[in-house]
């Protein structure tokens, strides 16, 4: 169905280049030079190193990529407002501009109008990724699937207009942050006569290569955050995250949720070690629920209590979030942000909350209402800011993303 | 005089199991083992990739971490105002516990009262440095140096009280955002009853392993930024930053002027190639002086054009910052911040120029004069933050920093 192949969007190995090459060239020329060619340094050893920063993640393919792409260290989110005049010609002018751009600096060269060229150089694995509020949508002519609008009200919700909607997402990514910061200025020069920036979310997780692949981020709570999540490229993750609608502008799409959750430091610190660890389910020390030993063994909801309570509490996020209807899933892909502090306050602490999802009224809502009806964690959690974005499908070479609402 | 090896504040080598170094020992222990041993894999293959997290700076020392240490990708730098309260054996009670916490941090290991000790367990080369300011030495009983005070007021300047002054400084750096990021604030909550937070800034740089080690930074302008700068570790950088003046407090400490200097990257963007290598005098593709081919070639301030005038101009930033007094020099190490922009702007970019010397008055007041009084850059750069801080010697375990006055 797809044009590309879905694996397209991974990262591309074969352009490494190395710290230390030459050292161990020089080391395995030695080696070689010795008893017959037994002496063939061992693949592994002969192997150069990647520079990290010359990592590049495809760009084009049949989906976006930034979704399923292993999480990069820092990414920045711009929601812009389109100006008045702003008409679906445009949109797609707008946005053959910013794909063309987005491609070139994905792979390490300068965008088209690059200012500043020799900051394009260091990939890093950076991804660009484009999403569509609803008026957008209404301006490229719809459809609109059912789900791209505000969320419901909620009760925790402290919502300001400085974080939430948008008409047009620009989401950058990558392991380096002069990377995130130089793709976002080309980007959002593209955008200039077209929208007005509205909002600004800049966020990081644990630097690349500083902790094992695979390990599973802590938030500025010290939790272990992204334990229970599809994995992707797993027939799991597809049904959870893309779009399957052959035909619609949307297939191959999917869509994104962002909550910026202030976690309030302050009154997280007066609560114990075993308060916090009630309050999700799951201990600090590796993010085993409760009922476990290891971060991945199943919670069990049923254990109780010498006294007849269940171990993992009712009221815990972790019981909460947790839904036995299998359409009520989603990927969540999220960044920590620490501004600084205000009002004498040490800082400004956060979530980038991200959620990825087919439907965002089937499968987040409900989360998110059961979490808003009772969820201990509320207690030191605000959500300050909601947008929700569709996110188009990939584009190939000489296309661009939107192209099948727009094109 | 000191009582340690002034090299004990330099990275911990003997820890480090490093990316390559084991593949390469690994493999030179195979060509010199002969045929026999040919077979057993080396070393390398199996040795574990050692991840950036890991790495540790030193602490303990004569000298205080953080000035001539490898720089690191994320820094802050929290400048804090003493209550009116804080006599001097309060400052001995608080510089014990940030030293005795700053110790523990760096080497990978929770603060003392640490509300969240797993995120501590990530090192990545976390220093953290301590700086006071004029008042802090008054209240400790002083002597003050005669550089220890704001600079003179230079016409560039467009100073915000927000950026500016400070009794204590720490500054934290290392190469995971995460780790500064708890690291300061584990450290800001040890300040809390002695001093108010009066200004945060935070700072990046190329990600660790992003480029080769060794490669200049470039700024947000695109520049090649910190080519000429005394190389640690040598007489000559001994010479400019650290102070030796045995007996006195200062004695193997330093100074740290901190300037927050807004890039305005829109004008900048109107100025094309080559006047933006002629404002500094260097080239954009690899930072050579316009006279010369490699980045570290001299400058010939001789050259003329054909049509008679210096190749490298005398408004150019290279040629301004120069001295022929060989007393004026400074060491920079600075980073980039790149924050929201706000009333239409796409960003609020600049530097955290960071300048280390042993007397700024002598060192590096000069320079920003010349520069106040031409230097084409100031044409797209402003000042807005400006600090002075005494930075004192390092101490030994068991000691604290800032013992050699409050002690
Ligand atoms: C308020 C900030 C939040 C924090 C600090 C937080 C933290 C956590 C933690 C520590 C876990 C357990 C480990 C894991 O599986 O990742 C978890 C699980 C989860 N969270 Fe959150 N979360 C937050 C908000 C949300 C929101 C807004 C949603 C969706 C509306 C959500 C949905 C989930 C889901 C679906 C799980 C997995 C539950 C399961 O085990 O099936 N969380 N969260
Ligand atoms: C306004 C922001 C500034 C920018 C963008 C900037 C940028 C640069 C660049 C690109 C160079 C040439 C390469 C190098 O040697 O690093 C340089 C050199 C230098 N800058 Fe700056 N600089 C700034 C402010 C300052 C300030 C405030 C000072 C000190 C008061 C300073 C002192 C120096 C010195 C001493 C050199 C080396 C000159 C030499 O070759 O001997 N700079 N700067």
């Amino acid at each position: 169905m797809s044009r590309h192949d879905p694996n397209d969007g991974r990262a591309r190995l074969s352009r490494r280049q190395l710290l230390l090459g030459g050292a161990v060239a020089g080391v395995g020329a030695v080696a070689a030079a010795g008893a017959d060619r037994i002496l063939d340094p061992p693949a592994a050893v002969a192997a150069p190193e990647e520079l990290n920063g010359t990592q590049t993640i495809a760009f084009h393919g049949s989906r976006q990529a930034g979704v399923d792409t292993p999480v990069q260290a820092h990414a920045a989110y711009f929601g812009l407002t389109l100006r008045p005049e702003v008409d679906r010609a445009a949109l797609a002018r707008l946005m053959r501009i910013l794909t063309d751009d987005a491609a070139r600096l994905t792979q390490g060269e300068p965008a088209l109008a690059d200012s500043e060229p020799e900051l394009a150089l260091v990939p890093a694995r950076l991804t660009v990724t484009f999403g569509y509020g609803p008026e957008f949508v209404r301006r490229a002519g719809g459809p609109t699937p059912a789900w791209l609008a505000p969320l419901p009200a909620f009760t925790i919700d402290r919502l300001e207009p400085a974080w939430s909607g948008g008409d047009l997402l620009v989401h950058v990514a990558a392991d380096d942050p002069i990377t995130v910061a130089h793709a976002s200025r080309m980007l959002l020069k593209d955008t200039r006569s077209f929208a007005e920036l509205a909002w600004t979310q800049i966020g990081f997780r644990r630097a690349y290569g500083s902790e094992a692949h695979g390990v599973t981020m802590r938030n500025l709570f010290g939790q272990v955050d992204g334990t229970v999540n599809p994995t992707p490229e797993t027939t799991d993750f597809d049904r959870v995250v893309w779009i399957d609608a052959p035909g619609s502008w949307l297939h191959n799409g999917t869509s994104l949720v962002i909550r910026r959750i202030s976690l309030n430091l302050e009154t997280w610190d007066r609560l114990d070690r075993s308060g916090r660890e009630q309050s999700v389910g799951r201990t600090l020390a590796n993010g085993a629920p409760l009922t476990g030993v290891n971060e991945r063994d199943e919670p069990d909801f049923a254990a109780t209590t010498p006294l007849g309570f269940p171990v993992i509490a009712d009221f815990s996020h972790l019981r909460r979030a947790r839904s036995d209807d299998p359409d009520e899933r989603i990927f969540r892909r999220s960044y920590n942000y620490d501004l600084a502090g205000t009002g004498g306050a040490i800082s400004d602490s956060g979530l980038i909350f991200g959620s990825y999802q087919r439907d965002v009224a089937r499968q987040f809502t409900p989360i998110q209402r059961r979490l808003d009806e009772l969820d201990l964690l509320n207690e030191w959690t605000t959500p300050i800011g909601s947008s929700v974005f569709a996110l188009p499908p990939g584009c190939a070479p000489g296309g661009f993303i939107g192209e099948g609402i727009l094109g």
